[in-house]
């Protein structure tokens, strides 16, 4: 667990030293594209990894660390792209991200955090691991779905 | 140089090391919502580089090194998701992708490599290496765009 541990750390600091802003968007309409791209690009790779620890699927260290490295940068990706204007459009996001700014960030950071863990424990190539830090993330996710995602 | 060199060599050694296929795909929509996913977090990493080596913004060493983190992950995964069964559907893709697969590997491949190239470039902190890099890597966009993406 110590290894794991330092893991955590090191992709938490990792995490920590990204800029605020990953870019800026010309219009509105480019932020919403680029954060609905980034939530396309992690659900398969997510449900991958989720087949693996339900049983769905063989466990395949490999595959589950190659998951692991686009989780560890695409989490970190949509969260810049929420900005004031981008409410309206093509977007299932809810008013409440931006009436409940804070609430938002506190469940964004939780996401990123849960996922940190899990993308360390793919490293490993433990399936126990994956299995342990699998649902917690996977809970980040319904949360705020439950929360800020319209249909 | 030589270290440019050295760490073009890791990328394209971190690339080759990948599994062919990133996950499946349940339903054809799946893989085409996925590649258009990871193209829409593509872009605004890339031409937020562009702006920084056409001057239009202030260089920034350690946007251009996050920037190049996206890309090193993120050009790595659409090429899985132009599957049999994919050429119809919410997509501008060409047919000539499935009747040119060859040509199509080759210019994924060559987009791959030149990407690597700018992803080493943008771990200098050196923009006249960044510039050297990223005409050649457009132009390896551009090329599959015209060749295979409709309007």
């Amino acid at each position: 667990m110590k290894a794991i541990a330092s893991l955590v750390a090191a992709a938490a600091a990792a995490l920590l030293a990204l800029p605020a802003s990953a870019q800026n968007f010309q219009k509105p309409e480019d932020a919403i594209k680029y954060r609905r791209g980034a939530f396309s690009v992690l659900g398969p790779h997510f449900a991958a990894l989720g087949a693996m620890v339900n049983g769905r699927a063989p466990f395949d260290a490999k595959a589950a660390a190659r998951h692991g490295e686009v989780l560890a940068v695409v989490s970190t990706l949509p969260w810049t792209a929420f900005g004031p204007g981008t409410d309206k459009g093509d977007t299932k996001a809810k008013p409440e991200i931006w009436t409940e700014q804070a609430k938002f960030k506190e469940g964004a950071d939780k996401m990123q955090a849960e996922m940190a863990k899990l993308v360390a424990a793919t490293k490993t190539g433990n399936l126990d691991s994956i299995k342990a830090s699998f649902g917690p993330a996977a809970g980040t996710c319904k949360a705020c779905h439950d929360a800020y995602r319209g249909s």
